[in-house]
């Protein structure tokens, strides 16, 4: 079976190198760029311009074209000129624009058809000395340009496997494998299948050491060493549970290689009757928490949507409904938090601690109160039933929701403060669109 | 207010102190108890017999008079002649009899309408060489007759102070103060009064050496140095709740002292309709397990059922029922076995865990498993939602108990395995009697 591995990278090739066709267009892009940028540059003596990134080496994924490039600015530029002046010269250099938000803000626009990003960035002698990770940029290039020639489409089989795992990328919203990520590790294990082998080792505390050249376990977390700053891990943004699923995934395409770990496919969906049978006969607690999406830029939103997910999923444990799993989602105009768990309403009455018998002030004042019930003794300590607040799980998460929304990310908090919608059951099934119901089956775990 | 509390006990004399008829009735059975007893032991000239117990000391509560003679054997005496001979000779001074069981078989009957044991024990030179705990009677009376004298009311007053509060015994349905303990107590302290007010400073790691003349702290448990004995603690049998209750108690008695505290009064209990009322609307898992009562003594059965219930109890934790709490009755023919849990009814499915990625063979003997839901990871590690075998709280019970039962006790156990019924919700009311309902009320909380 295994070997089997070489014929189907071979015929993975074609899916993952870009046409002949699109080559030349992006050549043409380029041709047209250098052309443009020459012509601006020429009243700013002090500022140079480079191609970096995948397209500068290569290294793009066929279909996903795009091309970047750099201004280089002196290290004493005040950081507003730098701004301003990058923009200037990125709106003058492409067809239509509109500004994206990185470290600075930056012109992505087009040009002659083709995706450009015109970033403005620091010239550094080191890259010890960045003042933010766009100043790394041209570090990575440097150290990648000569090593990585050779094994372009090696990179382009990784980044394509990663793509269709749905782990290409370190944005927050996938906390997966960054394109530098990828080169680097074909550089350091000198081809696609290499990784692949070798990662089916990795542990959460391998250490890819790539300027010593060495693998070492240290505890911690799984960390690559960007051979251009020792102290940084390459693999920050990769969550624990997607390199778990890397691992897993590389297991698997070595026993049975097969072509489909290359072809992104849609996932076949149960029908909503199908679906809404599933959650009613599962007796558990679910709940969708619907709000409109605050118009801020992902990198900025996923975070607030698990640090809200977490905030709440933390009380829903802490008040005993017993989660099972906690999850979010966020299409252009909406988000949805999501909570399932194994008790849905609880009993109306709680447990309320009092004092040690011993303590004779304290017990006096507990015993003072107006209860509904008798008090009772336990272990040496006295006890009372009192009711409970919130018996349905919906009903405890609004209340908190409600009380708590200042600490659910200060975007999400804020929408979530003006209102918001608690979906229970297979009403959950109200959230519109085919992306829902793609998370929706993943997070319950339907085949 | 704290004036009263002399009137209180003055007012509480007459109905703790025994009538001039009782007292007659008493000296009229023990003359003639002495006539047999002297007459039949004519045959035995190695035995004495000796009147011990709170008649001896004339400590006895008013109405509940018991004539303790207690038969001594020489040191030598095989336990089996002892035996035989206790009983021959107990059979044959009592009117009617029944045989009990303590340490050895005795004989409890009736002379002149009053209630009598005649008890064998062995005659020792010391207290500390005794065989069974019989055999420190008489090590007791002799140390507590001269000093108890004077004092015997206040010796009433705690007992009856003590029974009202349902904590006056060290049986095992009880678990409160033995009479031996009241009578220490008031030597110790040198009154009722001072009993009570002391022990509002006794906590669970109060040390009461009477010998040594005494009070100090250990952490431990509450202990009363017996004085024939240093190293046995006479409040071993007192319950930590139930010291709990007493500490209480005195402290409110002295607060707000009152006759009620010398009055057994028959609580007042809602209708079956209110239970039922109060059952439904508080939401939560309420499960009786009913069975046949073992044909065995109550000092055995007790710690049985409280065996068994917390057993059942665990697994309930266990299991994610969320207990509120647990409790057992148990009337002449049948035992319960009392749960209320906050929740009725789990979801159909729980998160199995499986194996941290790492770990290769495992993650494929995990995944290669015949599965309806698909496998997920969290945290490093695979998980999958499987079907949860007993989802609601009274099939959880009975099949634990199926499979169980023999760690439920010996005879509970046995019985169980024959059979037993299990109520829920308002059903539990099905168990019929007064006495079940007290138990309920308290059980419940309900005021």
């Amino acid at each position: 079976m295994n070997g089997d591995v070489h014929k189907i990278i071979e015929e993975a090739l074609p899916l993952v190198v870009p046409s002949e066709e699109e080559i030349r267009k992006a050549k043409d892009a380029e041709m047209e760029l250098r052309r443009r940028l020459d012509e601006v540059l020429k009243n700013y003596p002090h500022l140079e311009y480079r191609f970096l990134g995948s397209y500068a080496r290569n290294t793009w994924l066929k279909g996903n074209l795009e091309i970047d490039i750099f201004i280089l600015f002196p290290e004493d530029t005040p950081k507003e000129e730098l701004e301003r002046i990058g923009l200037e010269i990125g709106k003058s250099v492409v067809d239509e624009y509109e500004l994206r938000y990185a470290a600075h803000p930056y012109v992505h626009g087009i040009v002659k058809g083709v995706e450009v990003d015109v970033v403005p960035c620091y010239k550094l002698k080191s890259a010890e000395k960045i003042k933010s990770a766009v100043d790394r940029t041209p570090f990575h290039h440097d150290w990648l340009k000569d090593r990585i020639r050779g094994k372009e489409n090696d990179v382009r089989l990784l980044k394509k496997f990663l793509k269709v795992a749905g782990i290409y990328g370190a944005e927050y919203k996938v906390r997966g494998f960054s394109g530098y990520l990828c080169e680097l590790l074909i550089v350091f294990y000198g081809s696609f299948l290499e990784v692949i082998r070798n990662a089916t080792e990795w542990t959460r505390n391998t250490v890819i050491d790539v300027p010593a050249g060495k693998v070492y376990r240290r505890k911690g977390e799984f960390f690559v060493v960007d051979p251009v700053d020792p102290k940084r891990n390459v693999a920050a943004n990769l969550s624990l549970d997607n390199l778990a699923k890397f691992v897993q995934i590389c297991r698997e395409f070595l026993k049975r290689p097969s072509l489909d770990y290359f072809v992104e496919r849609e996932p076949e969906i149960p029908s909503d009757e199908i679906i809404a049978e599933e959650i009613e006969s599962r007796g558990t607690g679910l709940c969708a928490v619907v709000f409109k999406k605050p118009d801020i830029v992902e990198d900025n939103l996923y975070p607030q949507l698990e640090k809200a997910c977490r905030r709440i999923n933390d009380f829903l444990r802490r008040e005993n409904f017993l989660p099972l799993r906690a999850g979010y989602f966020a299409n252009e105009s909406k988000c949805v938090l999501m909570f399932e768990t194994q008790v849905g309403e609880l009993a109306r009455i709680r447990r309320h601690e009092g004092p040690p018998f011993e303590e004779e002030e304290h017990v006096e004042r507990f015993l003072k109160k107006e209860r509904k019930y008798k008090p009772f003794i336990e272990g040496g300590k006295f006890w009372v039933y009192v009711e409970r607040k919130n018996w349905k799980v919906e009903d405890a998460i609004s209340d908190l929701i409600r009380r708590d929304w200042r600490s659910m990310g200060k975007n999400v908090g804020e929408k979530l403060k003006e209102g918001f919608d608690v979906l229970t059951g297979k009403d959950v099934l109200k959230v519109e669109g085919r992306e829902f119901r793609k998370f929706l089956v993943e997070f319950l775990c339907l085949k």
